[in-house]
């Protein structure tokens, strides 16, 4: 096997990585279009998407693709980050 | 290898199909709960649960575990028997 391949392990958290960092983008778009975060539908296409993300790293994790704690970190941080987005969107809503 | 081991490819295929079929039970269980079909929560459940699916078998065939085709069948089915449900839970609601 050559150096250059990429095992499914790798590339399983590659892909969802790259989900997180998709939710992320979709989220910051909808806040900077002032799509206000008290609005419903914000609320809803960010716990449809989180969902999503989950069955994902969900899936990686019971097929032994990503740990248990790999997988949950990823979701925390997505949070995380979220939470950061949302906090700044209200304060500057409300300066 | 040991003829009993089971590839990751075989193991992801079989996880989603549990996964379609959990789905399946949950909308059994709903109709056979008297929720009715026409409920919007009803809606709004079946929507997730068949997002965290197809999120699910997209991550499986962007790692090549399982072809689209096979991936493919395996959302149309559910959707069929999905169907057969609900059009069988609304034909003794009327009659």
């Amino acid at each position: 096997m050559p150096e250059i391949a990429i095992s499914v392990e790798e590339k399983a958290y590659a892909l969802l990585k790259e989900d997180a960092e998709k939710i992320l983008q979709l989220i910051k778009v909808q806040i900077d279009n002032l799509t206000m975060p008290q609005c419903p539908l914000y609320e809803e296409v960010l716990d449809t998407q989180m969902y999503g993300l989950s069955r994902e790293i969900d899936l990686a994790v019971r097929l032994n693709l990503v740990s248990e704690e790999k997988g949950k970190s990823l979701l925390d941080n997505l949070e995380r980050q979220l939470n950061i987005l949302h906090e700044a969107s209200q304060k500057s809503a409300q300066g």
